[in-house]
């Protein structure tokens, strides 16, 4: 393993866009994670707000899956890859942690990770917006690539979580 | 504790901009901090990179300040608030994570947790993109408020870390 | 009434951002709405998917919130302002026929009615792209100021509707 | 016809990006119409201005252009599309009436209705934002789609107008 | 003059976004220029034209209007700047050089000299982008601040040109 | 050569995004350069601060890439291309200049011209900002294309600067 791994600087070091124009168009899919934790009470007042008096999660769905298309503005080296599908779910992992997933493909020459993670991040963050007033000590944990295919090499996370 | 503590919801349960006219504009600060844990062997890249072959801290603490001024296209409900200062600064923690503190500040009449918040998470976030051809186990733990300050009242997290 | 009314232009007939300098910040308010006009079925279909099958006016509220934060990047000669507060309502007018009332506040040297004719005008179009796989000849109508208060004169729409 | 054809939403109602990695790619075509409504007086000198003292439609045209490329950053769940073409005509149809109208072609797996529909709508406000100042009671009407070719489905609207 | 007067690095070097909550708002002015040259037929067409058979300038004139108000997107380390004004003047130096002044004007903490001087070179930009079909080889000159009013210091070019 | 050669024209001389839809995707690759010029003093802290004490060029170079790929959100009619590879170089003409080249990447039915002095242009202002606390008077010069090819017609510049 040597620094010229590094592909996102040349050989002075320098910063690019690492070109790909040789590279073929696959279908390639990238899933990311995030939790947020919290007090039992703030996931009491998310879960209830879905049905009646405050749509949370429904927030930070739309939240990730308009940062997934803004990734190349955030991100300084990534491509600009035409997202083909954004999905976005969120699972309670126990009575204090809320998990996010976000699954995102596109047929590109490149794939879609750092959207994917962009995504699931935002979301993560965008709950703590909406819920910031009643519990500022929520923290974001565990934001990771659970996996990805389609590329030149697959990808799984080791273990699960 | 009331369902009514959610300010980013009408009584209807409708999402809104808080109205934030009457309240009066302070100087403001927010501090937030993110973690990445890596491979020790990458976190040595980065480190011996910043000196010659690639300056993977200098890449992602520009992130960190771009992203910081887009917070509110990414934030649904946020306020478009003028930063009037950024400072965006790396620590490691252990021989495998990387540390980022982002201070934010601001006179206005709404802090900028979120700023601070997001330009942390674009920080890592970025480090993930930079690094990942070597390693894409890398995660992203621990983002957090780590104080605020000049609003209605101020916070300051429980413990270290 | 001569030309030189149109304040967007100088004295030679180019384009120009009016010089607001030397006017005061004052509170301002100004309510747009907009109406879009369906099958009922699309309609009925809206309104119990709030509940259960997928929130349209859920998705099209935070669109509208998030396109009045882009306004200046729209609409070319357009001041930034800080958007301090929007709302966005939806009412039924009749079984085919919805109606969207958006209210947005700043503290600021000119006012907010193009950001509340601009969220008025996205939160119907996104309406119109969530419902177009049923019922692709919706129409977009009477999109109009109704009020704006706290400038150097105020407004309001001669008429109801 | 059944709630399941709001297909931006999954079984759950959760707001997703439809998936269209398996679509093929092919020549779209989009044309989407708007009128602005106004005093005889004020379309007069729209109509004078633009040899003259004033292009509010040279403006107008060029707003509708840069917003049909920002339609992905405005209409949540929409997708990214590359436009390959974008046109927009103005015609006056009555003394008072003021008809524009966008046509878009793009060569990929969905259709650009909302980015013609876009286009069109901040067409018209932008007129508004430049006339404004001598007529408020301007209105937007008929905003819809005319014609859409090239996808599973064709679509031409029912009756002019 | 020492390495500490580069005021966007802190004093290990690293980029930041300079404080300026403590500094006064006050009304500045900046005033850019730029200067386009080209084959004396691309002016004569260009002049034509602003008449009859395409306004290359007017549209110049507005995507530098825009990118005035996309500044802090492009320019890293810059402030988020409320424009209040802006203005973008065209004259034809000789007749093959075609001069762009911006004049930029805030109450801000800061001043708009980026400002300026984004806006100027986009228009000369944009300029190239609509007559590079009939000339590839025009050259963008003598992009410079004119003069900065409203500091804590003003500035004016030594010499004209 | 005729007027209708501003193909961004129709042919009653309004502003459009030209029709590429018949095309063909081709491999295309364009180079663009600008220079700035500077007091040496000015010259000799950037030099001397890649090393040690803040990286100017390190942070323009940043800005170039990410402006390249905001180019469609700043030049009114130009395609929305994604840029497969971006590079940015600096070189010292002499003590006094500096020159940036800049080189971008596309498969794609037109070409990558204006990413190319856009990014360049956005380089050169950056090192304006971080420098202008020390010296006013930089001025940008020649921001040119040096070559474009994988197009209709390749292109040269006549004789190098």
């Amino acid at each position: 393993m040597t620094d010229s791994q590094l592909s996102h600087f040349d050989d002075s070091g320098n910063a690019r866009m690492v070109d790909v124009t040789e590279k073929a168009a696959t279908v390639r899919r990238a899933i990311a994670a995030a939790r947020i934790t919290m007090q039992p009470e703030t996931l009491r007042m998310i879960r209830e707000g879905q049905h009646a008096k405050g749509d949370v999660l429904g927030v930070a769905r739309l939240a990730a899956i308009m940062a997934g298309k803004q990734t190349p503005q955030l991100i300084p080296l990534c491509h600009a890859i035409p997202i083909e599908s954004i999905e976005v779910d969120f699972a309670e992992l126990d009575p204090a942690t809320l998990e996010c997933l976000v699954t995102v493909k596109t047929s590109a020459k490149t794939g879609v990770e750092m959207e994917a993670l962009t995504a699931a991040s935002i979301a993560c963050l965008t709950v703590y917006d909406m819920c910031k007033s009643v519990d500022r000590a929520m923290r974001m944990e565990a934001v990771r690539l659970v996996e990805k295919t389609g590329g030149k090499s697959d990808y799984r996370q080791a273990e699960p979580g």
